[in-house]
């Protein structure tokens, strides 16, 4: 029943090459950032936009040494705030291009003087109307309501965007296309791995999701896609939070998945894993430095990325492949989960 | 078991008043905001100063129109991003003034040309060092290791901050006295309808707390308290991101807590409400919009406060309230829970 969704996380790999073959739109909009004297990024989206915008302010802040942030919708849709957008870049997430309150904004952004951007799979949508520039995701039709490679795209857009800004275009383009191989590479051995760890969490209903770092969006992601998939209470947290509160409803009960990355994070993130560990957790360790988390109950590793801000694309695929299999083996339907639609047109 | 916590919860009138007498110290800041020409304000913390952080973000927006966001403080710390701080407030904010990576944020922040304001209780702690201003938070000593007047006072402090920022600080403080008296009115009532409310969520495991908008902050706030002092998985939300995922979990057995307030965002929220009501979801209705959420299992009410920004700190009680009464059906222990010590530590 979910098989759509799982078709779609496995044409991530051609999905991912076909952005990267179009990275001429990608280059002009930085021509554009370059000429206005934009320095600041304000990234908006929902559910699983809102995650990949959480990796945004990453790779800003770590390719072309840009402040990004995720800005608040309802300042400006619903208080009408007096912002200054003046010096600002709109980054607008939607795989839809509809979602209503993320186009109010754009055009309250583009108003007040802000250079705005959509990214979306529908370039003829509202949210490509409203917005200044578009730049496509070149993901195909994305049928299953759960989002795959809509959103392993607009990771890669937001990474190659970031690296055209900062003069480093061709190397992150290169290893866009490095990270298709890998994924490509390492599906077949993740999906046979996450069939027997499904069936053992049949009846979990909750987990903490922990990633630091550029690793926090993924972690974002996943806990959404558990949410959205499984029905479990799947929350994401950096490992810092975690002992800042969650820590304390931590017991055998409640698993934790760490996504491991080798960046400079990770001793915090091990730390934060040995914290849940402690508490009585079931471990499950992700990442490309999944072997580091000691005594996990399950080991989910990925390749390393060619860099290590492109991380995430690799890290993202477990959570999918695990959320596609956990879904089965609950009865459930990843393809359309029961109370949502493809489009989300709540305010 | 959870008694200081609850004395503490009381307090919280007495501390508030105690914070407005000593505004002399905020005016004092806001004309060094002035003075050094900044309009942007990166906000930094964790747990429960991170719920102020998101609250931080609308009293700047709303007040004097500023751009505020919560910073990555991992882009900092960890990976030692080239970021242009030279138009930045930092207002880092630490109950105790010893998280680690908080301070060592300030300190990079600082040498890379930030205003740094420290907000925390302990004027002699590291954090105050690290940062070129201190803003005391006059809760008084706090013991219970589950915050609630020093947070109370975190959310003051920034509102108050806000109010002189945007010429409007007499009414500020007067707003927040009202306050006070409002909290100290209320209290009474609200700790009588909480204690039934608690014996029936005993054996309650996952929650989500809605709010939007300013009531984002306290959303955020009331789920971190209910997890780590009631050991439930409780996941802020906002109300529209409830619709793009989280709804799919939604049932019977996943009250949903709502922060519903009389502004601009109200309709969102009901509409959000409604939604997870049709899922199956008991509803808990608080904020001073309680009564407008249809079919509610229970209402937990307050007092509208005299400026719409200051909703949240009255929203905040009954959320403390119930989280002590709650803990106390449990058996549980909020002074000290599991896992949790009045510092946290953890990097």
């Amino acid at each position: 029943m979910s098989e759509t969704f799982l078709a779609e996380i496995r044409e991530q790999p051609e999905a991912l090459r076909r952005l990267v073959e179009a990275r001429a739109e990608v280059e002009a909009v930085a021509r554009a950032l370059a000429e206005r004297g934009v320095q600041e990024v304000r990234l908006v989206g929902h559910g699983s936009s809102d995650a990949a915008a959480s990796y945004g302010v990453y790779a800003f802040g770590l390719l072309p040494g840009w402040t990004a942030f995720r800005d608040s919708i309802s300042l400006s849709t619903y208080y009408r705030a007096e912002l200054d957008f003046s010096r600002s870049a709109v980054i607008a997430l939607s795989q839809s291009g509809r979602t209503p309150d993320v186009v109010a904004y754009v055009c309250h952004a583009r108003e007040r003087g802000a250079l705005t951007i959509a990214v979306t799979n529908e370039p003829q949508s509202e949210l490509a109307s409203a917005a200044e520039w578009t730049l496509p995701l070149h993901a195909g039709e994305e049928r299953a309501v759960a989002a795959s490679k809509t959103l392993l795209n607009t990771f890669a857009l937001l990474g190659l965007l970031a690296g055209v800004v900062a003069g480093r275009g061709e190397e992150v383009a290169d290893g866009l296309n490095v990270c298709a191989t890998l994924i490509a590479e390492a599906l077949p051995d993740l999906e046979e791995a996450v069939a027997p760890l499904a069936i053992t969490f049949a009846y979990v209903g909750r987990m903490y999701v922990i990633g630091r770092g550029i690793e926090f969006g993924t972690a974002r992601e996943v806990a959404l896609k558990l949410t959205e998939t499984c029905r479990i209470a799947a929350e994401p947290v950096t490992s810092t939070d975690l002992s800042h509160g969650p820590i304390a409803a931590v017991d055998a009960m409640f698993p934790v998945w760490t996504i491991a990355s080798r960046d400079e994070s990770l001793p915090a993130l091990l730390a934060a894993a040995a914290l849940a560990k402690k508490a009585g957790a079931t471990l499950v360790a992700s990442g490309n430095a999944a072997a580091e988390v000691a005594d996990a109950e399950c080991w989910l590793p990925v390749p390393e990325a060619p860099l290590a801000v492109l991380s995430p694309l690799l890290s993202l695929v477990p959570g999918q492949l695990f959320a596609a299999a956990l879904s089965q083996a609950k009865g459930l339907n990843a393809d359309e989960p029961a109370g949502l639609t493809k489009v989300t047109l709540a305010e």
